[in-house]
C-alpha cells in the first residue's frame, strides 16, 4: 500500500518540477512525508534490521538521508556531527525522526573530532552495537567517519560503517527515486575478501608465531578455493614443528612440501624461489631428528641444527627462566657432542685413575677450592664437562683462559637448581649472557668445521 | 606570480557568473588553466609532496578534483575507479594530467570490486607507498576506498588516504574558492590519539602478553599526558613479572599499584573495583617470593601460588617440551612440599633402613620388576618422591591405585631425559595429560587446606 503510493507521488512530483515547479518544495510536501511513514513503519535495511545501541551521524546539506539512517539503525542513543553550516537542521530531523539527537558541532575537515567523539562514545560502550553512518558531510568527513570505523573494529567487534544507499538515481531530478533508498551496511575487506585472511598469516608468519600462520592460511585456502595456499599452510606447519623441537614433523612437512614444488603445476610458485634452502632445511631438520632419536653424537649436522634452534629460541625468548633453560640444553649439547668426538660419552665418560686425578685438579683451579673438597659427580654437570674437555686437550676450551671460565662457574654450577628444573634459582640477563657466548663461540666452530656457510633461519616471506 | 594571476581569475570568474554567463564553461576556460599550472609545477601538498609509486582515485562527477588528485600525489602509476557514468572523463583526465591512467569500472555501491582492486595492487608492491584518493565517486565509493585504506594499513605501511580539501568553499558559486584547494593526508586515528595506545595495551593484556601491554599502556601516558594509565601500566609489569616467574618484580610492582590506588587522587580510578584481588594477589605472589628466596616449604601459601602459576603456564603453552617441563616441575614441588609436611626434605631425606626397605618394595610393586633390580638414586626422582610418600602414608598417594600409577611410571621416569634437561624427550600429550591430572588433584587438596576460595587469575580488564 504505502510503496504503492509513494510511487504514485513520486511520477506526480516529477512531472510537477518538470513544468517548472519549487523542487524542493515539492519533496518536501508531496514526497518525503510517505517516505517518512515507509521508513518509520517498516525500514529497508539490508540484509535485515539489526538495532543499534549507538548511531553517529555525519550530518551536511542532505538531512533527509539523515532522519532515515537514524530510522533505519534504530538506535536509542543518536548523535550528529554536525558543521556550522548544517546545524540548522537538527531541530527538523529531531522533529522528523522523532529521536533526541546530541548535536556536536565539527569543522568540515575536522577528522581530529570525528575520531575523539567515537572513541569516547565506543569505550563507554565496549559491548554494543555502533553504527557510524558516512552518508551526509563533506568527503573528509565520511572517510574520517570510515576510518574511526576500521580502525576500531580491531578492538571493538561492534562497531559497523553504514549508509544510505539507493538502487535508482534520478538524473532528471538529482535525486534517489523516492523508495529505492536502504539502508546498508559497508562490508569489512575481510568479510568480502578470502585472501586478506593470507595477510594475517603473513603478519603471524613474521612474528613467528607459526601455528597461528598455519591456520590463517589454511583459512585463506578455504575461503578462496586457491590451492597455492595449502603450500604456505604446509610451510608454516614444518616450521611450527621445527620451532617446538619436533624435528620429525617439521622435517616430514618439509619434504611433503618440496615433492609438491617439484610438481609441474607450483614451477611458478614464489616457493620454489626459495627451493635450494628449503632442500638444506629438510635435510639438517631429518639429521636433528635422527639425532633424537638414536642419539648418536656422529650426526654432526643434526647436532648443529638441534642446537642452533636452541639458540635461536634462547634469543627469542623474553622470560629469563626459559632463556636460560635453552641455552643450559645448548652448551650442554656442544660440549657431550665434542667430548664424543674425542671418543668419550658425558653419560659414561670412563675415566681413568690419571684422568680422574687431572679432572680434581681442573676443577680445583676452576672452582678455587683445595683439592680435596674436590668430589666428582657420577653425572657430570656442565662445569665437570668444561673441565674434563681441558683434561682431555679440546683445543677450544683448553685456550679458554682461567679466569673466563672462573667467571661462569655460577650459573654453570647453578643449572641443576634451575626454577624449572629441580631447584628456584632464576639466572640473571648477565649470568645468561655469559652462558650465551661460551655457546656461540662453539656452535661457529662445530659449523665451520662442517662447512656450514649459512645460518639457519625461516625463509623470509616479503610477499605471497 | 602564478597565485596573484589565479586570484585575479577567480575574481573575474565570480562577476561573470554573477551577470549570468555560463558559470562551467567560463570556470574551464579562465580559472582552471591557471589552477593547473600551479598544480603542475608547484602542488599544494600538506604537509609536503611526497611521491607514491601508485595511486588509485574514486572517479565521481568532479573531474577537476581527480586531475589536482593525481598532480598532488605524483604516482608513478594511476589508476582511476570510474563509474558507468564518469567514464566520459577519462580522456579528459589524460590529457589534463599528462598522465598515462588504468581506468577500472565498478559500480557506484560496488565496494567488492574496490576492495579487490586495491589488495590486488597492494600485494603487488608491498614495499611500495601508495596513495588512496577519496575525493571524487559516491559515498558508498568513498567509504569503502577509505575502509580498504584503513584495513589494510594494518598490513602494508605504505598505504595512505588522501583527498582533496579546501580551506574556502565560495557558497555563491558553489566551488572551492580557486588556490585554496590543497591535497591532504587523512591521518589515521592511531596518529591524533595517544589513547588508541591503550586499547593496543587492553589487546595484548587479554592475550596474556603483559610486557606489551606494559609498553602500550606507557606509551598511551606519554602521548596522552593521562596518569590513570601508569597504574594500568604497573599492573602489567607486576603481571609479565609473575608470569615470568619473577615474584620479587610482581609483588613490589602490585605494593606499589595498591599504594597509588589508595591515594585520594585514585579514588575513583577504575582498578580501585579489583583491591581485594589485587591485596590477595599481592599477599601470595609475596609469599611465592619468600619461598622461593628461602626454599622453606612451610611457605605453603607461596608454594601454592607457585605451583598454580606453573599450572597456568603449561595450560597456556602450545610447545609439548614446555608443557610438559612445566608440568613436571609443578608436580614436583607439590610433592616436595607434601613430604616437608611430613617432616622430610627430598633433597636429604634420611631414611631409615626399615623405610628404604620399604620404599624398594613400593618402587618394585609400581615399576614391576623384581626386588633386587631395584636401585636407590641419593636425589629423588619424581617416581621414588610418589613412591616414599605411599610409604609414608600419605593420605592422598596412598589412596591412588596401583595401576594408575603404573601408567605414569614412564613419563615421571622420563623426566631427566626431557629434551630441554639432559636428554632427547619429548612426552607426548598424552603422557603430559597424565601428570598435569595429578597435579591438578594436588594442587585442589593443598588449595582446600589452605581454605583457598579462588583460582589464581589475572584480573579481567573489559575497559579502561
Amino acid at each position: 500500500m504505502e510503496q504503492i503510493a509513494l510511487e504514485q507521488a513520486w511520477l506526480e512530483y516529477k512531472d510537477l518540477v518538470k513544468q517548472g515547479g519549487n523542487a524542493t518544495q515539492l519533496y518536501r510536501e508531496r514526497v518525503w512525508p510517505l517516505l517518512l511513514e515507509l521508513w518509520r513503519s517498516a525500514p529497508p535495511v539490508y540484509p535485515a534490521v539489526q538495532p543499534y545501541k549507538i548511531s553517529i551521524h555525519n550530518l551536511g546539506t542532505s538531512p533527509e538521508a539523515t532522519v532515515l539512517a537514524i530510522l533505519g539503525t534504530q538506535a536509542e542513543e543518536v548523535y550528529l556531527l554536525h558543521t556550522e553550516e548544517s546545524q540548522r537542521y537538527l531541530e527538523w530531523i529531531r522533529e522528523q525522526s522523532g529521536k533526541l539527537v546530541y548535536p556536536i558541532q565539527v569543522g568540515k575537515s575536522d577528522v581530529k573530532t570525528i575520531y575523539q567523539q567515537v572513541t569516547q562514545l565506543v569505550r563507554r560502550f565496549p559491548q554494543e552495537r555502533v553504527a557510524l553512518d558516512v552518508t551526509s558531510g563533506t568527503k573528509a568527513m565520511s572517510a574520517g567517519l570510515a576510518a574511526a570505523g576500521f580502525f576500531l573494529r580491531r578492538f571493538f567487534d561492534g562497531i559497523r560503517v553504514v549508509y544510505v544507499d539507493n538502487e535508482d538515481y534520478d538524473q532528471e531530478v538529482r535525486r534517489p527515486r523516492a523508495g529505492s533508498e536502504r539502508l546498508v551496511v559497508l562490508p569489512s575487506p575481510h568479510e568480502l575478501l578470502g585472501e586478506i585472511d593470507s595477510f594475517f598469516a603473513l603478519e603471524y608468519y613474521r612474528k613467528r608465531d607459526f601455528a597461528q600462520a598455519q591456520a590463517y592460511f589454511a583459512e585463506a585456502r578455504r575461503k578462496t578455493q586457491e590451492t597455492r595456499f595449502d603450500l604456505y599452510s604446509q610451510l608454516a606447519q614444518a616450521y611450527h614443528g621445527w620451532y617446538s623441537l619436533d624435528f620429525k614433523e617439521a622435517s616430514d612437512q618439509l619434504r611433503k612440501l618440496l615433492s609438491n614444488l617439484a610438481n609441474e603445476a607450483w614451477v611458478a610458485h614464489p616457493l620454489n624461489h626459495w627451493r635450494p634452502q628449503l632442500q638444506a632445511q629438510q635435510q639438517l631438520l631429518e639429521a636433528a631428528d635422527r639425532l633424537v632419536k638414536q642419539e648418536d653424537y656422529r650426526e654432526q649436522k643434526g647436532a648443529w641444527a638441534l642446537v642452533s634452534t636452541l639458540q635461536r629460541l634462547s634469543e627469542e625468548e623474553r622470560r629469563p627462566v626459559l632463556k636460560a633453560l635453552y641455552a643450559y640444553r645448548a652448551l650442554e649439547l656442544l660440549l657431550q657432542e665434542r667430548l664424543a668426538r674425542l671418543g668419550r660419552s658425558a653419560e659414561a665418560p670412563h675415566l681413568s685413575e690419571q684422568e680422574q686425578g687431572r679432572l680434581r685438579e681442573e676443577l680445583s683451579r676452576i672452582l678455587g677450592v683445595a683439592l680435596d673438597q674436590v668430589r666428582l659427580s657420577p653425572k657430570l654437570g656442565l662445569l665437570d664437562l668444561v673441565a674434563l674437555l681441558r683434561v682431555l686437550e679440546d683445543p677450544i676450551l683448553l685456550k679458554k683462559p682461567l679466569p673466563e671460565l672462573q667467571g661462569l662457574k655460577g650459573v654453570l654450577q647453578a643449572r641443576n637448581q634451575a626454577m624449572l628444573i629441580h631447584g628456584f634459582e632464576v639466572p640473571s640477563e648477565k649470568e645468561i649472557e655469559g652462558v650465551r657466548k661460551m655457546l656461540k663461540e662453539l656452535l661457529s666452530d662445530l659449523g665451520r668445521s662442517l662447512g656450514m656457510s649459512l645460518s639457519l633461519e625461516p625463509i623470509p616471506l616479503e610477499k605471497l
